[in-house]
């Protein structure tokens, strides 16, 4: 039997389903489990997008451009326009998903045996990503004592090598939704521009600011136009997920015309989730209004919830629906499995993502875990209640 | 500004698009242009898919399961056991189109700087895909006067070496439409099996067999099981190339297992491109009848047509919908750019693909091009008087 590739077996199995097992075993013995785990969203797709569906008159499912319909390209440079960013259609390519935009832009701009500079805690599959593409991650710490902010830049510059070709962030951040502010995102810019790097943006989560704050799009940075990857998704802006349709947006041309090439060698991005995304763009503010007042709900019942438990610390984020809390126990890994495996508070429990999995440095984030407030009020209220319960009782906790 | 990948660079330009910019230019001159050059059918996609599509009561377009849908793979399960395939649910997985599932077949079973052996001319974005996973492409060259048969075992195993990991077939061919008997699938079989390599089989025309003509598939070739992907697409089986939904099949756990880590990485393949694909698999008898016979006759028409017109040879393909003709022309790649630049009868011409681009071996296929027959009678017809009365005129004629 011939061997498999060594990529495949050095392949991380993803933070979010280590514990999938348990959690499967949890329900089997009648627990209700509240996945806390998963970024899949419980707010409905906007009608006007499963409208669009509904109502195609298309008689042949066929290929798109390669970059996509250029009315939806056309359709997208008017809605990045209204959020103050300013791109032309030619600018914006369409793609399975924001993960397959991450993998073009690495496969674009990177040879085998580059590096990666990522604040860590990341999203997990940007390691994936970069596996795939044949880089390697650099993290640089970022801490939940000072909130997740960005590293020092000095701390960042450490690690800048011959090898060093690109830094990506995620803004607001999965998985600690913090915002990066303005002046942060300036010097990144100043050392993006002293070394010559790439700078990738993950700003799938723009919509959703919370108390006010204003995201700044890596795109508005000036000086490092030629510089900017921008990755961008329909999947959380309008809870659409399984439509499979992101972005991969550059003011370099040679960026855009080099990603058009593997674009073209898969084809076509997902028609019908094209269709669902250009119909999303009419979707009204009344929608977005009423999911982040549903967020904010929602993150303030968790995180101020939280941090009312003895022990526990949980930076209050200002974007994304996510936070990173620290617990006291010796191990957040054993703790979410024993949550899963041996607790049940009114025979319910929590399923959290093991923030462990979130950095690259090996040993960090070893008492801390992911949660996504994705379920509905009542559910995180019981869930916070859990954890409660559950640290007065877990044998291995150390304050 | 930072430099683009040694890779992006060298991505080759498909053969199918290097002479759009010719076609524009004389569709902007007003002539007709037969646009032969594709592989998208003008079929219309089974109402049934449609109709699951219209009347999806869907609320949220959630990821699904990172393999699919698992009523999906059920249903496809079902689908293969009735084309003679006996596999299980849990040995599929769906993908984004074939293409995503020939990039993580690759992924899974070669380490970069392996090499891949593929009957030539293939279709041209193995090359994209096998570059993508750092691997070599080594052909061995089919002959158009053999009608594009298996080449002698001999000729495949001379070029085995120790880094050789996989034999690559389309089957039916993209883009010669040759259809490979039992007995030369059984000596690619003895191959694979002596040298312990890997056979992964592209099946994505299976339908499409003519003058009763049965497929054989590689996943009921004895004593390979561990050794066979199947690779597997509804892009032209139900006509809905915009679906982007394949699938990747293999009987060999550690292949579905590594498959999956890359497959979780990008969450899921498209939700409304599966729904669609379920729905298809209801799709009556009478739909593929209509079909086939319909392609029966456009071959018929473009074969037998272009065999007509003196100094001109096309083997006549027992499926897909490809052919590949030999042209008395210095170049068949000026002779195309000229139909389209220079030449037009009765205000029509003809946009081909270029055989030269199908082929790895530099200077092969220089005096043949790609013809697929996804236009209707009429228009092929046009299209072969056209060809006729180009090749009475054109400069480069040889004989």
């Amino acid at each position: 039997m011939p061997s498999i590739s060594a990529k495949g077996v050095a392949m991380p199995q993803s933070p979010i389903r280590k514990l999938v097992p348990f959690a499967e075993n949890a329900k089997k013995q009648g627990k209700t489990v509240y996945f806390l785990n998963i970024g899949q969203p419980d707010i409905k797709t906007p009608e006007v997008a499963m409208n669009a569906i509904r109502n195609t008159d298309k008689k042949v499912i066929e290929y798109s451009h390669s970059a996509g319909y250029e009315s939806y390209r056309k359709g997208l440079a008017d809605y990045y326009k209204k959020t103050g960013i300013n791109i032309n259609s030619d600018e914006i390519m369409i793609t399975t998903g924001g993960s397959e935009a991450l993998v073009f832009a690495f496969m674009t701009c990177c040879n085998p045996g580059d590096e990666v500079i990522i604040p860590e805690p990341f999203y997990a599959n940007y390691n994936s990503f970069a596996m795939t593409a044949g880089l390697n991650v650099v993290p640089v710490t970022s801490r939940i004592d000072d909130g997740f902010a960005l590293p020092a830049v000095e701390e960042i510059e450490k690690l800048i090598t011959p090898k060093t070709k690109v830094i990506v962030i995620c803004n607001p951040g999965n998985p600690t939704g913090y915002l990066y502010s303005k002046e942060e995102l300036e010097k990144l810019r100043d050392v993006v521009k002293k070394h010559d790097l790439f700078l990738f943006a993950d700003e799938v989560y723009r919509e959703f600011c919370y108390d006010g704050a204003q995201p700044f799009s890596v795109m508005n940075l000036s000086g490092i136009d030629q510089n900017v990857v921008l990755i961008d998704s329909v999947s959380k802006r309008y809870s659409m997920c399984g439509a499979r349709v992101g972005a991969l947006i550059s003011r370099n041309k040679e960026v855009m015309s080099t990603a058009l090439k593997f674009a073209q060698a898969r084809l076509s991005p997902p028609t019908f989730g094209q269709i669902a995304g250009e119909a999303a763009l009419n979707t009204p503010q009344s929608y977005f209004d009423e999911v982040i007042s549903e967020y904010v709900e929602r993150r303030n019942i968790l995180v101020d919830g939280l941090n009312k438990i003895p022990g526990v610390f949980c930076p209050k984020p200002k974007g994304a629906f996510y936070c990173v809390a620290r617990f006291p126990v010796d191990d957040a890994d054993k703790f979410c499995q024993w949550l899963l495996e041996d607790f049940s508070f009114e025979n319910q429990t929590v399923m959290m993502a093991l923030a462990s999995g979130f950095y690259a440095t090996k040993g960090l984030g070893k008492n801390e875990a992911r949660i996504a407030y994705v379920l509905e009020k009542s559910a995180l209220k019981n869930a916070v209640k859990c954890l409660e319960e559950a640290l007065k009782v877990y044998p291995g906790r150390t304050n």
